[in-house]
Parts: C-alpha cells; structure tokens; sequence
C-alpha cells in the first residue's frame, strides 16, 4: 500500500528517532512522538544540536509547526 | 494510555515548570498555567532569561502563541 | 475556580497595568482596556517605552494582535 | 457604557485625526475614515512622517492592516 | 452617502491612478483595474519606481496583497 | 466585458509569457501555465533571472504563491 | 487533457525526481513522493545541496510548505 500524503509519512516516522530542522538553524534530535496537521511536533529524548554540536538535551519537546523547515530520518 | 497529539504532551506539562523559546532568542522560564491551539501560553512565576542570564521577572505572562519556537520541561 | 484558558488570564489583567512587549523591542505600558482572540489589545494611558526609557505617551493605544510577543504585568 | 472589545475603540477613534505606525518604521497621520476586522484602514488627509519628519501628504490612504503596529490619537 | 468601510475607499479609486507601495520599498504607480477581498490588486499602464526614479514599465500587474503596504491617489 | 477581479487579469495571461517576481529578488519568467486562488502559479519553460542576468533554465516550474509579488507580461 | 490547476503540475511529477527550493537558500533533491494542498511536500532519496554543493543524504524527507519557494524538474 502507498503512502502518497506528507502526513502518512509523518506517521510511518512516529517511534524513530527523526532530524527536525527549524528555521533558526537550530536541529532538534529525538523520537518522534506525536505531530499533528500544523506540523505542531513532540520529540522525546530531544536534543538540541547547532552547527554539528549537540548543545543541550531538552527530553520532552514541544515544537511549534511554523518554525519547523523539514523532518527526516535521523 | 498513549498520548499522541501534540497538545497532549503540553496537557501533562500543566502546573510544571517549562522552558519556552521565542523567535527572539528569549526564552521565559515558569510554570505553565494554560495554553490554547494557537499555543497561546500562560506561565505563572516566569523569568526572562537570555544567554543564560535572569533578566527580569515578569510574574504572570501571557505569550502569543507565533512567537514561540519549543517548550520543554525546566 | 482555576482559569486554564489563556484569556482568562488576560481578562483578569483587565483593568490593571500591563506591559505588552512588541516584536520590535517597544514596550507598550498602560492600562488593560480590550482584548479579542486575534489578541488586538487596547491600553488607556498607554506609554511607549524603548530600552528602559519613556519616550511617548500615547493616550489610548489600539495595538495589533500580531505585533506583541507577550503581555505581564506592570 | 463600556467599550470592552479592540474595535469599539478604533470605532470612537473615527473621524478623529490618529497616528497609525507602520512595521517599516513609517508613521501615517490623518483622519481615520473606516477601518474592518482585519484593521485594513482608511484615512483622510493622510501624511507620511518618519524620524519626526513629515515626508509627503498622501490625500486618502488605504493601509493594508498587516503592516499596522498601532494606532493611537494624534 | 458614507463609505466606511476601507473597500469603499479602494472601489472609488477604480479607474484612477494610484500609487501602491509595496512592503520592498517599491512603489508600483498605475490605474487601478481591480482588486479583492486579500488586496490581491491589478494596475494597468503599470511602473515600478523606486527612491523617486522610474524604473521598468510593467503593462498591466497583477499585485499579490500580502505585499502591499498602501494605497493612495496618484 | 469588464474584467474587474484580480484573477481575471491573470486568466487573460494564461498561455502567455509572464513575469514572476519573488520575494527573494529572482524574476521567473515563462509561460503561464496555472494559478489558483493562493497565486500558486505554474510556467512552462521558465527562466531564473537575477539583477539582469539569466541564470537557470527550470523547465516547468511550480511557484508557491506566498513567495511572490507580482507577475506582469514579459 | 489539459492540466490548469497548479497542484495538477505537482501531480505530474510525482514519482519523478525534483528541486525544492526553500526560502533559506537551500535546494532539496529527490524523488516527489507526495504533496497536499499547503504544499507540504514529501521526497524520497532526498539531498541537500547549497551553492551547487550537496551536502547531506537526508533519505525521506518532510517539507513543510511554508518555505518552499518553487519546485521543478531536477
């Protein structure tokens, strides 16, 4: 069966530990947890990373949609 | 039971205290008191913090919700 | 009764003196007069300040929803 | 009786000369002669002002409500 | 009879030129052909100026609303 | 026949070539394919210029609509 | 049959490899694996170029449509 609608692979991503990279040239690393059709994302286990440096671990995080630039696989 | 809608995580968060980051690169530090769809949030006791330093207390603080990049546990 | 909508934490500021930060670093002081959902807000006696300093007083000051970052008390 | 919602107060403000500042720094003085729900707004005998400089008289302005920061009694 | 709302104003003006000041610090100066709901605007014998030089004619222009800043008589 | 609406102007252009000026100050120019109500807009054999000069040669290109600021006949 | 929606020129596509131009400089090149009305977009096989360079393997990569410029053949 395809998957041919952007959130279908949101969803195929949830439990997998996913790059989402924000507008501020900020990456935030974790476990995607849950996302919704804003693209309003929660991470678990998140870590914050700029510039190939992890420079802070955030657990849980709530990430507005608008910020988000694109998620992919970590 | 799982939570898997964004505004789920921001739920359990109610009555912590929480880390949110604005586009602004403040982040305000307090105990969050309500937030809606928009991500409108309210933080009881909230701190201005930026570049690792107190600014301001600013007690109760009502934040529009566009302005705010992630929220994450304190 | 607790109030866990964020504007009901707007409506009880009503009345009151609040600063309303704008994204252009101004400071709006005054007096609550109105707010809506769009968070277009109305202060009395309102006060525009701008790096610690008062630089205008503006009488009633109609300011648009999108433009603030967040609302505390005076 | 009280005028407790954003929009009442523009609409006492009709008729009556108002200050409107731009997001690009500009300020538009004149006689506010209708504005809507989005803040689009007409004004009557407009003028342009920047830095405390009158720039250029523009007759009837219609103003796009986006780009409105505030509007408050010249 | 009263126009007041700012549509109004922009319907008197079909026909008339006008200038239209874009949010990049151009201005676009043409007759007014037409116009919707999101300022969505169309000039005929449209030019682009900028800093008060004339710089390309543009025929007729379709304007997306979203980057006007006003609209004022010729 | 009056056109008076903006999209009426843009559909008099369909299958002729336009301009698309960006946001980003690049000027696509091609045949107009498509549009719809967001200005999301299609060319066929579109060309990426900058200040002047021709820089790409896109094939058909899909335009997001929230990116540009106008389109005029080339 | 003609295609003179602009989201029918996207359908076209699918499956084939594309350029996703983002509003941050940025190109993403992969095959379009699908796409919604907001143009949030999906790619497999997805590279990040920058400047005529690539610089990662993204894999499957999620684009919100908020940045995306234009989308073309790669």
């Amino acid at each position: 069966m395809e998957t041919d609608r952007p959130l279908d692979a949101l969803n195929e991503a949830r439990g997998h530990r996913v790059v989402v990279e924000l507008k501020n040239k900020v990456q935030l690393i974790g476990k995607l947890k849950a996302f919704d059709i804003h693209i309003n994302t929660v991470l678990d286990d998140a870590e914050e990373w700029e510039n190939g440096t992890m420079k802070r671990k955030l657990g849980k995080a709530f990430i507005r949609g608008d910020t988000i630039i694109l998620i992919s696989p970590a």
